[in-house]
């Protein structure tokens, strides 16, 4: 007999799914370090995944790469934070025992999809994790060249609370050189900016 | 010559995709009527699209579907509202010139990129008003039935707030129907359920 959408199978199916995008709704309180350009508070990990899926959409991607893939890991890579958190990436106590905490994560959140997909998602998550595919790469460098631009554009640096200075971001950032030459080219003078305008220290 | 990153046009190209990647920060700050479900505040329009996106990466879509085409429509989609704000979706008045607002924002907004990506991006805009194509009716349906889940299981109800009653609920979103019978299904339940919560009129 052909599946159909009534079937118990299908629903049961679209009851997990719909757990999963209910608890997703979490991403929307998970608070991050920097401000938004326009919007006078803290940017929401939720808002800032859809942010850098544009970046994926709009950007030129190194040759090759396969844009869906960047964009899908893109809105998902941060989900782990609903349970992990959001860590600086200038926190090296943070740093610790980040991975054991989003691995636990990864399995909680994705684990309430139907089981087809959630091997699926875990595995797009580890890619991104582990940084060695083009797409993984590039969703990377994407991750970290957002936050840079909002910390020269928005009101407050959070560099500037924390006290980093401008080798600290060229030492942590090094994999966008490495995929984008064209935007290392723009940290290199937006770093330069925002050391003159005493946002990071020099 | 090859074309390679640092050359001119590459950067002015660059310039440009920062340009709009910059203005498109102002839709973290564009309220929409409805709650979110875990967060005791109205949803914003970027996490709204963050989290569209998400049900278009997990949702069974229809045969023949192009999943990647449904996500790029549901992150660009509202992408005017930063200019045009957004309009409740049972706002018969707000309705009225809403496609006139839409359609200079939309130019606006995509005029900031490059050349060559202005006009297919607008007319990627284009294709999801006209709920024409089987991508951009897959997109409008999740872009209907979201807001319903959310009002289901958030605190807050804008259908109460604004005396919003099931049948109209029932005829605004036919196109969830035709696009997904479980869906609808699952739709039918979550009105029933909300009328006897008190969170929309019988």
């Amino acid at each position: 007999m052909m599946s159909n959408p009534s079937d118990s199978k299908s629903q049961a199916d679209l009851s997990q799914q719909l757990d999963f995008l209910l608890e997703a709704d979490r991403l929307k309180g998970v608070e991050r370090q920097n401000h938004c350009v326009h919007v006078p508070r803290r940017e929401n990990t939720a808002e800032h995944s859809w942010h850098l899926a544009l970046f994926g959409l709009v950007l030129d991607l190194p040759d090759g790469v396969d844009r869906y893939r960047v964009i899908q890991m893109l809105l998902l890579h941060d989900l782990v934070e609903i349970d992990a958190g959001d860590t600086f990436a200038y926190d090296e106590t943070g740093h610790g025992d980040k991975m054991e905490r989003e691995v636990a994560a990864a399995q909680r959140l994705f684990g309430l999809l139907p089981e087809g997909q959630r091997a699926v998602f875990y595995r797009v998550w580890q890619e991104f994790e582990a940084k060695e595919t083009p797409e993984a790469r590039a969703a990377a460098a994407i991750d970290r060249f957002q936050p840079i631009l909002l910390n020269r554009y928005s009101d407050d640096s959070s560099w500037k609370r924390h006290g980093i200075c401008r080798a600290q971001v060229l030492t942590r950032n090094g994999i966008i050189e490495h995929e984008f030459p064209a935007l290392w080219a723009r940290l290199l003078q937006i770093t330069t900016e925002a050391v003159e305008m005493g946002k990071l220290l020099p």
